[in-house]
């Protein structure tokens, strides 16, 4: 399960004073790449959470190997390093338009009841993506 | 109806590569200013929404005078124009530690039920701080 | 002069707890949508800063019509509205894959000194695109 | 050494859908914590940088245990693990008004000039703080 991408232009208000990408926004390029990645599966977040089912990040790991500038162009490459259980858990690479490594990174996701805010089984409608 | 905000210090994030803090943040600033002033009136917006009234922007006109830097630390007035009526109409102005004026801006609120997203009238509770 | 973005997609973290996009980042899709237009007539924003031309907004208007959902793509239409100046004014249409309208807007630009920070003419480089 | 900033609001616009903070927010809020003890110590992080000192984050690592929500006010600690070498380690943990553990995380800073973007040493200024 391994996912790309397309590439994605980096926004002048990303960056900071450094004059560079922010850090905080590789969070944000991590999850654009993952609901992408669920979208392309033929799966709308947007309607999981409508029927009540959240997927909050519960942890993240990042490294950043080199800035992305303004003007870059970047891909998201996303990997799902096990199949589903209580939790899902996935693998991301950015590389820019040099194919320079830019960052890599983890993330945890849990399931969620939206009514209650609590844990739930990973849904159906994933799981049976990975089978 | 006139209100200031605590000095607020200018956040590291905020600053793009320009050296100074993007603009679309002095929209996050007014509404900061807005929130906490309906909070120091003793009206609790996160309160409002879970009765299911929402309160979002509906125009909003902002004149950028001086920049913000890293380091600084400003102060938002915010005025309510006239009585509440179908929408609400703020007036801010934004100082920094030197009293220079660096922004002026306004924003026009109306009130909406969550459920429908269709627009309501001005809710008790705020009508009758003003009368 | 008129200049159309691609398709652009609703990022999650774009949303609030109102359950559509911040008000605050259509002054993003503005800005995302001139430089794109910049780049359209082989302009590059990055380089023009590089040799010391800063463009910051000083003054913006915005009209919210209808709210951008997570999983919406939306348009910005971008519109110079008379020759360059002292300053650059824009004019913005945002609609979503319904063809809905969803917000309109006007950003005024000044041209500065990256190095004293103080107003410059307009660059030749781009008074020659509309002349 | 070891500092707690003052308590902090959560805004609105930190909110995503999900109805609580976005947790590309926790990165935001370590920064300022960081920036805070660096300032409470004396050292201005926005003079450094004139001297040509850049501190970008090259890894990161968070656990979320509990949201946060609009309306609440948390308290970020930070402590630095070991005494200044060519990076700086620090970590921090979030607590809500309740006393509610909300997040712990770590972050390694490296220093980099600002005008080759290259590793450069600890800083005097910093390094005498911690003999």
């Amino acid at each position: 399960m391994n996912y790309s991408t397309n590439p994605i232009l980096v926004r002048y208000a990303e960056t900071d004073q450094m004059q560079f990408v922010h850090h905080s926004n590789y969070l944000k390029y991590f999850e654009m790449a993952r609901l992408s990645w669920l979208s392309s599966l033929g799966v709308s977040y947007a309607s999981m959470e409508k029927e009540g089912i959240l997927m909050p990040v519960v942890s993240a790991k990042l490294v950043f190997k080199k800035p992305l500038f303004f003007g870059d162009e970047f891909i998201v490459n996303v990997n799902l390093k096990r199949p589903p259980m209580a939790t899902l858990e996935f693998e991301y690479k950015i590389t820019n338009q040099h194919q320079d490594q830019i960052c890599e990174g983890q993330t945890v996701l849990a399931f969620l009841s939206a009514e209650n805010k609590r844990p739930i089984r990973c849904p159906k409608i994933l799981l049976k993506l990975f089978i």
